[in-house]
C-alpha cells in the first residue's frame, strides 16, 4: 500500500500552475542566519491550572516564548544560531487532513536543505501508524514537486489514531530513536498537539535526544488562541464552503421555493459556520455556543426558525438558506444528554439493539420521539475524543423535518397562510476538506515550516510554530514559537452516567468567542441578513486578482498579535528599569514605586484563582 | 415580492471584477450590420416522424436554417438587414436556473440598444407566471449591472411552469399583444424550447404579430443535437461538479479509509457524469444509459460495486469515489417498473398511505425490500414530464447500502478478507446550480442573446438562437438560428398502467451517445481509474491562467459543426451544378448523373423510415 505514497499524479493545467507558485518568507527567515529572542517563561490563561500543568510537565512547562528575528535587529540578548550541523528531522501528518498540510512540509524541508545541504528528512507514511512502525519515505524536492501548494494529507496519508498510550509512546519513541531524529514535527489539531506536548516531555524525561515540535493544522479553525491566530486549512474551508453557500442562495433567491438547512463541518466550535456567514450572508446561521450558552432547546430552535419562515413569508418570501454547524448536536442540552446516555450505555457494553430499552424514562421518551433516521445515527459509538459522531449525524435534516411539522400545524390551524414549506438538506463535508489550498495557507503552512527548522536548530522541545500579525501582509509576519504547555487548559467533564471524568492539562478546542467582535458583527446583521436577502459571493478560491488577498474576518476583526504585545509590555518595563537607575531622584523612585505598587495590585487580584477553583470558559 | 427583482445587490470583490468582464462577439455580429444567408428547408433526424411534425407544426415545420455571416462575406443571396426600426421584446426564463442566463439577457440588450436606442426590452417577472400575468420590468443597463457574467436567475426569477395549456398559451399570447411585443426570447431547456416551438406556431396560426425565439440554456447537458453543440451552464455545473469531486478524491486518498458515494445532477441524461468523470477521474462511475441498455438491475450494480471494493482492498485500498447519477434511479429496470406502478396509482387518485397495499406482488415485495428511507422518496409524486423527483430520491444511500450489507456478508463469509467498509454520502445538487458561471458560459450566453435580436431582426419565428464551432475560440465560431421543430422528435412511450402514452413532437433530453467517442474515452480509461487512483483536480473556476480556457471533453471530444458540414455540402452541390452547365460535354453529364444516382440511391435508402416504424435513440 505504501509503495502508492510519494507518486507523482496527473496534474490538471490549474494544478501545475499551482505547483509554480512560491511563496514568500517574511524578513526574519530570509537569508540563512536567524536571530531568536527569548521573552519570559511561560504561564497559562487560566492561574488554577497553571499547577496542574507544571506538575504534568516538570520538563517542559515554563519554558520561554521565542521570537525569531532578522540577524541585524538589535537585541542585546538574543542569540544567533550560526552552527548547523547536519540533522535528521522526522515529520508525520496527525489526525485529519487539512489543505496546506503539505506546504509545512515543503517549508521545513526548504529550511533544512538551505541551512545544510546533507541533513535528511523523513516523513512517516500512513499517520502515527507509520510513526509507530517506523515506515518512512525520505523527503526530496523531486518527492514534493507535485504536491507543492496542493491539497489533501496524501504525500505522506494519516490516521486518525492518537499518540496517547503508553504503548504507543515508546513505539513513537524507539522509532525516533531507531531513526536517529534530531527532531519530530508533528501536524495537526488540538489533539494532536497535545499529544504532542505529551511526547516532548517524555522524551525531555527519558533523556530522548529527539526534540518534539508542533503545527497548528486543522480545518476546523478551533486552535486558536493567545499565541496561535488561526490554524493552517481554515482559511480554505471557509472560502470553498462560502463559495457554495452563495451558490446555493443565489439558487434559493432564482427558484423562490426552496430553504435550504446546510450542515457544515467545524466539530464542536462554530468557527466555520460565522466565518461563513460573514462571507456569504445567508438569512440564519445557529451557533453551538450560541445554542448553548442560551439553552435553547430543539422546539425553541425549531420556533425560532418556523417564526423567520412566518415572517418571510409575510414578505412574499418563500426560500432561504439556513446554516448549521455540525457540533449543534452537542449544544442541545437534551440531544447532549441523550447521547451522554447512550454513550454511557455503550461503554458499560450494552449492544446496539438493547440500548433503547436501557435508557432513562425522559431519555426513553425523547429516542422514541425522534424519527428512525437519526435514532439509527445517535447509536454510532462515539469518536475517541467521546465527542458524538458529527459528520454522520444529520442535524440539519432533523431540523428541517420539525419545522415542516410545525408549519403544517400552523397551516392546519389558520396562524400560517403562506404556501408550503419546502425544505432541502445539504451537507457539507468532506467537499471542501480535499480543496486547493487559498493562498493564504498556501504561505502560512510554507513560513511554519520554517519556523520548525529554526525551533529546532535552537535546541527547543515542546514548543509550537507560530506566526503572529497574520492579518498584515507577509512581510510584516512575526515569527515565534510558543511551548504547548502555555496553550494548556485543565477542565472538568462532569460527563453522563459512566464517562470517565477528564481532568488532564490539555488543548481545548477553542469556542467561538461570544464576547467577541465576529459574534457581534453577526448579531448586528442578524436581522437583515434574515430578512433582506443580502446574499453575497466570495467566488471561486482565486491566486490573482480581487479577492485573492481577502483574509477572514475571524482572523482581522479580533484584536491579534498577543505576541507582539507581550513584546512591547517588555519594552515598558526596560523602560522603566532603564529610567529608575540607582542614582535617579528620590521624586522619580517615589512616583515608580507608587505606580508600580497599583499596577502590582490590580494584577495580582486578576490573576489570583477564584475559590471555587471553577473557571468559565 | 416583485419588488425585489433587479435590485442592486452587495457584490464581493471578485463579483465586481466578474461584472467587468466584457464578453467577446464573433466576427458576424460585430458592427451594426449582419448578412443573413437562408438553407435549405429543415426536415428532422428521424424521416418516420417528420409528417407527424409538419402536421403539429403546418406554420412553422421546414423553415430553413439561417446562418448570420459578416456583412463583407462574398455570398450571393444573403440578405443584408439595414432596418432596425424601434422594437419591443420580451424575455423570460423558464425552467431550471442555470448559470450564465443572466448573460443571454444582457446580450440581447446590448444588441437591441445597439441597433435602436429606442428600442425596449422587457423582462417577465418571475418566470411564466409572469408571463401570464404580464408583471414585467424594463431591462436597462443601470438595472443589469450587477447581473453581469453572474449565476442564478434572480434578475427576473424563474418558475417551473410550462406553456402547454391552452389556458397558458392563450395567457401568453394575450400578454404579447397587450404589451405589443415583436419578440418573445424563452430561456429554457428542452421542455421550455418545445413550448416555445408551439407558441411560435399558435402566434403564427392566428395573426399574432410576435415572434417566439429559443435560447438552450440548461445545466443538464441534454439539449444538444446535430444543431446545439452545448447549453449554457453545462460547463459551470460540469467545472464546479469536478472541482468539488476532485477534492473528495483527494480527501479519500488522504484518509484512506472511506468510499464516497456521490450523487450528482442531471436529469435524465447522465452527460454531468461523463465530463465530471473525465475531468476528475474518480474510481467509478454509473451512467444511466449504460445500465439501461446493459439492463443491470440493483443486484447487478451491487455486485459490481462489491468486487471492485474487494479487488482494491487486495491491493490494499479502503477508499474510492463512486459518482451516481440522479437518473440512474429510472434506468435499473425494477426500480423503474415500480416507479411507474405507483406514480400510476397516485394519478388514480390513490392515497400514499394505502400504494403499498394496491401494488401488484412482485413490486409489493420489492417495495418492501427496499430501506424505509427510500420507500418514503419513491412515494413522492413524479415531476411535471413524469419523471420521478431524482433530487429527493437518496439512490446513492440505497447503493451504498447494499454495498455494506454485500461486504459485511463476504466478510461472514469468509470470501472477503479485508478492512471494514465505510461509505460517505453526498449529493452535489443545488450547490452547484447557483455558480458564478465560467468564462465560457458567460461568453456563449452573451453571442446567443445577441443572435436573438439578429432573428427577430430577420423577422424569424419558431427559430433557437445557435452557435456552432464552440470548441475553437470566439473569433472562429459561427452564428445562426434553426427551426426548433428541426430538432424535434416523435417518441411513443409506453408507460406503465395509468401513464397517458405521449406521442407528440418535442425536444428529447439527448442521452449519452454509447457508440460515441466520449464515452470509448470513458471506458478506455474505466480499469486504470478504477484501480490506480489517477485523481486530478481541474480546481476552482478562473477567468485567468492556467485551465480558463479548458472546454468540456464533451464538446471537444466528439465531431461537431453540424451547421458547417450542411454549408459544405451545399457548396458541393452548387459546384456540381455549376460544373455541369448546359453546354457542358456529354462525358461530364455522364460521369455527373451516374455518380449522383448512386449517391441518391444510397441516401434513398438510408432514409426511408423503418417498416416497423419504430426507431432506436
Amino acid at each position: 500500500m505504501e509503495s502508492d505514497y510519494g507518486l507523482a499524479r496527473e496534474l490538471s493545467a490549474l494544478q501545475k500552475k499551482r505547483t509554480q507558485y512560491q511563496p514568500e518568507l517574511p524578513p526574519c527567515l530570509q537569508g540563512t542566519t536567524v536571530r531568536v529572542e527569548y521573552g519570559d517563561g511561560t504561564t497559562t490563561v487560566d492561574p488554577s491550572s497553571s499547577h496542574v500543568i507544571s506538575h504534568a510537565f516538570p520538563c517542559t512547562y515554563g519554558q520561554p516564548l521565542a521570537h525569531f528575528l532578522r540577524p541585524s535587529t538589535k537585541v542585546s540578548d538574543a542569540q544567533i544560531i550560526t552552527d548547523h550541523p547536519v540533522i535528521r528531522v522526522g515529520v508525520v501528518f496527525c489526525g485529519r487532513q487539512s489543505p496546506g498540510g503539505h506546504n509545512v512540509i515543503w517549508g521545513l524541508l526548504n529550511a533544512v536543505k538551505s541551512h545544510n545541504p546533507g541533513s535528511i528528512m523523513l516523513g512517516f507514511l500512513g499517520g502515527t501508524e507509520g510513526l509507530f512502525a517506523q515506515k518512512t519515505m525520505e523527503i526530496t524536492y523531486d518527492i514534493l514537486s507535485s504536491f507543492k501548494n496542493q491539497g489533501g494529507f496524501d504525500l505522506l496519508g494519516r490516521t486518525q489514531d492518537q499518540i496517547r498510550t503508553s504503548e504507543q509512546v515508546n513505539a513513537a519513541k524507539a522509532a525516533c530513536e531507531a531513526l536517529k531524529l534530531n527532531g519530530l514535527v508533528i501536524i495537526g489539531g488540538v489533539t494532536s498537539n497535545t499529544d504532542a506536548a505529551h511526547l516532548a516531555e517524555t522524551f525531555a524525561e527519558t533523556n530522548c535526544q529527539t526534540k518534539v515540535v508542533g503545527v497548528p493544522v486543522t480545518l476546523n479553525g478551533d486552535l486558536r488562541n493567545q499565541f496561535v491566530e488561526t490554524d493552517v486549512g481554515f482559511d480554505t474551508i471557509c472560502r470553498v464552503n462560502s463559495q457554495l453557500i452563495s451558490n446555493i442562495c443565489l439558487d434559493a433567491l432564482s427558484a423562490e421555493k426552496y430553504y435550504y438547512f446546510i450542515r457544515l463541518m467545524g466539530h464542536k466550535a462554530s468557527h466555520v459556520a460565522v466565518e461563513c456567514a460573514l462571507q456569504s450572508h445567508p438569512n440564519m446561521v445557529f451557533l453551538a455556543e450560541e445554542v448553548a450558552m442560551s439553552k435553547f432547546n430543539l422546539f425553541d430552535i425549531t420556533k425560532q426558525i418556523s417564526d423567520a419562515v412566518q415572517a418571510r413569508a409575510e414578505q412574499g418570501k418563500y426560500h432561504g438558506v439556513i446554516l448549521i454547524p455540525e457540533g449543534l448536536v452537542e449544544s442541545i442540552p437534551e440531544l447532549f444528554a441523550l447521547l451522554q446516555e447512550i454513550h454511557g450505555l455503550q461503554s458499560q457494553g450494552v449492544d446496539m439493539e438493547s440500548i433503547s430499552s436501557h435508557l432513562s424514562p425522559w431519555a426513553s421518551a425523547l429516542f422514541e420521539f425522534l424519527p428512525p433516521f437519526i435514532r439509527k445515527q445517535f447509536l454510532l459509538p462515539p469518536e475517541s475524543d467521546n465527542s458524538a459522531q458529527f459528520s454522520e449525524i444529520e442535524i440539519e435534516k432533523l431540523l428541517a423535518q420539525l419545522v415542516d411539522a410545525e408549519m403544517n400545524k400552523r397551516m392546519k390551524e389558520g396562524t400560517y397562510k403562506g404556501k408550503k414549506f419546502n425544505p432541502i438538506c445539504h451537507f457539507f463535508g468532506y467537499q471542501t476538506r480535499g480543496s486547493l489550498p487559498s493562498k493564504f495557507d498556501c504561505d502560512y503552512a510554507y513560513v511554519l515550516g520554517h519556523i520548525c527548522y529554526h525551533i529546532l536548530a535552537a535546541g527547543l522541545n515542546g514548543y509550537m510554530a507560530t506566526v503572529t500579525n497574520l492579518k498584515h501582509s507577509v512581510e510584516k509576519w512575526r515569527c515565534g514559537a510558543t511551548p504547548i504547555t502555555a496553550m494548556m487548559t485543565v477542565k472538568q467533564y462532569s460527563g453522563g452516567p459512566g464517562a470517565i471524568p477528564i481532568r488532564k492539562p490539555v488543548l481545548h478546542p477553542t469556542q467561538v468567542d461570544l464576547k467577541g467582535k465576529v459574534y457581534e458583527m453577526l448579531r448586528q446583521n442578524a436581522y437583515s441578513f434574515l430578512m433582506d436577502d443580502l446574499y453575497r459571493n466570495p467566488g471561486p478560491l482565486q491566486f490573482e486578482g480581487p479577492g485573492t488577498d481577502v483574509k477572514s474576518y475571524t482572523l482581522c476583526v479580533e484584536d491579534q498579535d498577543y505576541m507582539g504585545r507581550i513584546k512591547k509590555l517588555q519594552n515598558y518595563l526596560d523602560k522603566v528599569r532603564c529610567i529608575v537607575k540607582p542614582g535617579c531622584s528620590p521624586e522619580i523612585l517615589k512616583a515608580a514605586l507608587s505606580s508600580m505598587a497599583s499596577v502590582t495590585e490590580v494584577l495580582t487580584v486578576m490573576s489570583t484563582p477564584k475559590s471555587n477553583g471553577h473557571i468559565l470558559l
